[in-house]
């Protein structure tokens, strides 16, 4: 398992493109995507449970029932969502890919990102198409990964290399988060391509089990989005026997799978909308799994804790007051407390009460980009990370009028 | 019913006082607050849901369970939370109202509000006590609002005239607000006085009823306080025949009740950290109340919406979004959406999808100080109102540095 450079491309048979097709009034900024592979591949995806859910999901939870797909199509700078016209949208955007590909409309995943509520004219994709499809090549992972942007400041790839059944198998994926982020049996956008041989069945079971430890363990801001989706597709192009059952086989691509979206993962939280900071909650010492995830994701969803990391203040008592509100059952007088950085750790609190220490040292440690608050909370044997991020001037900033 | 001016002195036989005792370093500030009845009185409380709870609670859940009490003792500048000695530090403020007044010190509530884990001293408490008592007035009512106070930059005080029995009863209301505010079955700091006769049962009925629909629907950042708490002391100087049943007396209590406490909720979500704009949603036609109330909240909480209403931005489909991910079952094919203030009301949004509206027109309700979001949720009968604030730079900034 070796993380390697690239992104959506990595994998045997994947081609990509990204470019300006004028949903966007910026003509600096990439707004549609391209992904297809050269053979149909496996294909699974999860969803936002939000109630609202955007055209393009309602369209993909039905052309995706058969577990097959070759094509991903993305537009950013429109969600198509909360539009009476907007499963007609989406289903035109897979008929102009099917058009240009010689795929079938029913193989091809359609997402959108951006505002919600207005009406996402068909017109610049329908124009674009012929260009987004002639640049489609095996580096355009990069292009893509911009063109899904929203208020993202980084794009996002990551890539791993793995060994199935002596074929050297490649993983790839990109995302979009930034805001909005606050997962829940789904997340953001993420489009993630291997060349692994797996069914259907299998990457679906793998990956709705891999996002309950990755996504759903994200936050930037609590507001679960209604465009949220991940979509793996797999085309077989390694030549591996395929994967149909929970064997060893399954366990080293879970793996891989989990080394990719686990770095995705950080990705996204460290891009958080005006973030300064990556945050990473450990819970240690749960009784049970369930236990650690919600201290875990309590402490990383409250804003007196993100604004006080943003601070760089190592303000322990918002880590005890939303354990202490997070539903989840534990003895108080058992939790301790440290805060974690690449200058070293700080002890804050132990058995649920503070102890002394020098808050010269915190303020060093809590200066650093990536943060880890470590909580634990007992003798038990479970543990869970959860993600997020600061919350900063800029947050205030960049939602405070989105739209214009 | 009536507002009149004043707070917890307006009924007859309360006096209170607020000094500097020395918690705070800034002498400017005060820091302890006593409230104290001419005779027992009635008491009832209701107390934060959060597993971790700061120490006056617990205290005071053992002394008011005989539902009498005298008088209130409150600091600023420390919350007595996650101390090792903190139990010992409440019983030890109690005693020294008792003996400074001759008052049981069970009949003492004690309350804190100010950082957590910090150990509290008792020496400025127990040195300042006597000046505390000599200036103990029937006009003390602002000193006492002001002494409870932490970033609060208004002291809040309501109060109510009402007859019952034929007698002018009067209740009155101070309240600390500001941050760690989303009362999850209780909420901040309360104290609430009445001349009212009416039983400690009937009292914490009244009580628990009331904060379901009032200071349980304000939020001001999704964390729920280690320490908040909602007291209301009823002396029965008033001279009515005791309260002791549900008839219309009762009802009369109520409605002075809800009187009193929506007015303190509008001032504590107006005066939210950082707040520049007072948030009402009104959700209507809902099926049930608690899907009323689980959408106006869940609207109220959603960071994205409360950034947007800072940028007076009439971004809707954060509203349907924070509707989709409540958990309320609704259907959002007939939600309307609109905006209202003193400067009018604007459509944005009709059976779940958006509508044209000026955004001149938009923007000049919205840049008001006091924003309603008004929703439809169909046909249904019941509705719900929730309180809330907009998100700002002046949070992040207040929440940065808490500590120092």
């Amino acid at each position: 398992m070796e993380l390697i450079s690239g992104g959506i491309c990595a994998a045997k048979g994947f081609k990509a493109n990204g470019i300006h097709c004028g949903i966007r009034k910026n003509r600096t900024k990439k707004d549609l995507a391209l992904i297809v592979s050269d053979v149909p591949a496996s294909a699974a995806a999860v969803y936002t449970t939000n109630l609202v859910k955007g055209a393009p999901l309602l369209l993909n939870m039905r052309n995706l029932s058969d577990g097959k797909a070759q094509a991903v199509i993305c537009n950013s700078g429109n969600a198509n969502t909360c539009n009476a016209n907007g499963i007609q949208i989406a289903k035109e955007m897979c008929v102009l890919v099917a058009e240009a590909t010689g795929i079938n409309e029913k193989d091809v995943v359609v997402a959108s990102t951006g505002v919600i509520g207005q009406p996402l004219d068909i017109t610049p994709i329908a124009e674009g198409m012929e260009e987004l499809k002639m640049g489609l090549s095996y580096e355009g992972s990069k292009d893509a990964a911009e063109a899904i942007m929203t208020t993202d400041t980084i794009a996002k790839e990551v890539a791993v290399e793995f060994v199935i059944d002596g074929k050297t198998c490649r993983m790839g994926g990109i995302a979009k988060g930034s805001g909005m982020i606050h997962p829940n049996m789904a997340t953001m956008l993420v489009f993630i391509t291997t060349d692994c041989a797996i069914s259907p069945e299998m990457l679906q079971k793998a990956l709705s089990a891999d996002i309950k430890n990755t996504f759903n363990m994200v936050s930037v801001d609590g507001d679960t989005s209604t465009n949220d989706m991940v979509t793996v597709l797999a085309n077989g192009m390694a030549g591996n026997a395929e994967i149909t059952e929970e064997n060893e086989d399954f366990a080293v691509f879970m793996k891989a799978l989990n080394t990719l979206t686990v770095n995705l993962c950080r990705m996204i939280a460290g891009d958080g909308e005006g973030a300064t900071k990556l945050l990473e909650c450990i819970a240690t010492g749960a009784d049970d799994e369930e236990t650690a995830k919600i201290c875990a994701k309590s402490v990383i969803c409250s804003s007196l804790l993100k604004s006080a990391m943003f601070g760089a203040d190592a303000n322990w008592g918002r880590v005890l007051c939303a354990i202490g509100y997070s539903g989840a059952r534990v003895d108080v007088t058992k939790i301790d407390v440290s805060f974690r950085s690449s200058k070293g750790t700080i002890c804050v609190c132990e058995n649920g009460a503070g102890v002394p220490f020098s808050e010269e040292k915190a303020k060093e440690i809590l200066l650093e980009k990536e943060i880890e608050i470590l909580i634990s909370l007992g003798d038990g044997k479970y543990s869970a990370s959860a993600w997020g991020c600061d919350l900063t001037y800029d947050y205030v900033k960049i939602n405070g009028d989105y739209r214009t």
